[in-house]
């Protein structure tokens, strides 16, 4: 959502810009984008991908489908390496002076044996983000999957919209009493056993099958273990100012290296729809600015007393 | 847009919030919102209002056509005096732990005799954003229209887009030498009449008449002669840092006041629809975070060991 928005204004300025888009982002588990202004409700990030992406386009962007390898930094340039096609793959190489970083990045489910059992519910009534989705989980009895013990305090922000959680943690970690003894006093079940299954219907959750067979009765639930951030075509660049996995912004997106930008996801902030789109908006401005303020001025005509105005007509 | 952006937040975040609408907000002009993804690039600014203040009454805010006169803060709470309706008014006074002000700012127009014919044209092919509309005013002939000598200096911005500008100043301002100079070298030329109308048809203006007679061809034209701020309720509040009529924030769009925060145009930073709506996110969850940290958290049940799956139930 961020890189696209940058896209719609870089072209908007008249500015060349290539998105090179790798699929998957995380707005694409989305079915419904219930709080952003300008969308119905009931809008699915696919369909604003969709529709925006083809928007860009029409304003003069570029558009690639393919995988960033790896960024050199060149001093003047970027020279970015693209994997195009899994199959016969081609590695075009491209160069460019700024580059804003928007892939964004990808929630770590729950690996069960079917796959496709969590993604009937993921992005429905399986949510990954309390503050787009906490207020459709209210007062129903849910589920808080975590993979590491930290991870669990999130059950004491999830018990604003709702206290009946369960904590799932798919054997994946060890709770120290401390944290034990805090569930217990909230009044939190804990189950330490790998999820078999997501039980329900039409995307609609009604509970998780354990492998002790134990079936924990939820109608929604929060996976919270993490997510991956899709950076590591950064890795090489020098300069570039980290927190915890993510990029350091500072007015504008602009990270600590003049020509990178960051967006949403990637850098430190709320990860919202809204704060990527705003990010993008700042980085392609500011590259603009800065490309602007080097560029030699357009006039219109040398000496303007001495040119009537039908002069004008043909010069323009 | 940044109001309703918290608004929506607010309410999905189950916090109790008002919006009070004034009305003729900068985004009733836009009749096309090119540059905000998720939004056909033919939205206008009205229809968005329109859907979004419905969304966010659906999610639970309250909503107020009104006025707010004065703003008084009584340390823990703000008593809010609004008048409601223009004849028969009546002002009720609201109190609120926190303030969002999201009030804008209004475009200085020409004045001309006929305003209608000022509006025929403004958000149409008569702008006021170069960021917004720069793109649609590409090599065309345009007006710039200025009220004061520094305004001018947008005309050296406007190149970018177009070199075929004219500078009027609708008898509004002096000019210095310097700036004569400049605009002569630039070949933009400069008239100092005052605009008596903007001529065309269906919106498109095809050309600006003065008071000499002098008609100016122009397609296009950008309007800089500055905003007003509506944010005369604040000037009551101590503690605020302003930079030029504009709120100076902080991360999370918080004011120097504690429970004040300030979005969009009303702030520094760019005049952008994206911008505003992603102020209003982080407004309202950070609003959320204060409130949630000083609640009593919600349990479960006082001992999870000794309650069976079918009290569980019927607690539920």
């Amino acid at each position: 959502m961020g890189g696209l928005s940058a896209a719609i204004y870089l072209a908007r300025y008249g500015l060349k810009c290539l998105v090179i888009e790798k699929g998957k982002g995380r707005s694409i588990w989305m079915q419904n984008l219930r709080n952003y202004v300008g969308s119905s409700p009931n809008t699915s990030g696919a369909s604003i991908i969709h529709h925006t992406t083809k928007q860009a386009i029409e304003w003069g962007a570029d558009y690639l489908r393919g995988f960033v390898e790896d960024v050199t930094d060149e001093g003047e340039t970027f020279a970015v390496k693209v994997k195009v096609r899994k199959k016969d793959s081609i590695y075009p190489v491209f160069r460019s002076q700024y580059l804003i970083a928007a892939s964004g990045v990808i929630d770590i489910l729950p690996e069960l044996e079917n796959m496709q059992n969590v993604y009937d519910y993921a992005g429905y009534t399986l949510h990954v983000c309390m503050i787009c989705d906490g207020f459709d989980m209210w007062d129903q009895r849910a589920v808080l999957i975590a993979g590491e013990e930290s991870q669990i305090n999130a059950a004491f922000v999830l018990n604003w919209f709702t206290p009946y959680i369960t904590v799932l943690t798919h054997n994946l970690c060890q709770l120290g009493n401390k944290m034990k003894r805090k569930l217990a006093e909230h009044g939190y079940p804990l189950y330490e056993q790998r999820i078999i299954r997501f039980i329900g219907e039409n995307h609609k959750m009604s509970g998780v099958e354990l492998e002790n067979g134990t079936v924990v009765e939820a109608t929604t639930g929060l996976i919270n273990m993490g997510s991956i951030h899709n950076n590591y075509y950064l890795n090489g660049i020098e300069g570039l100012e980290w927190d915890n996995g993510n990029l350091v912004t500072h007015g504008m997106s602009q990270t600590s290296h003049e020509r990178i930008f960051a967006l949403g996801d990637l850098k430190k902030g709320l990860n919202q729809v809204s704060i990527a789109v705003a990010d993008g908006t700042m980085a392609a401005t500011q590259i603009w600015r800065n490309i602007r303020r080097i560029s030699k001025p357009r006039k219109w005509k040398e000496n303007i007393q001495a040119i009537s105005s039908d002069q004008l007509t043909s010069h323009v």
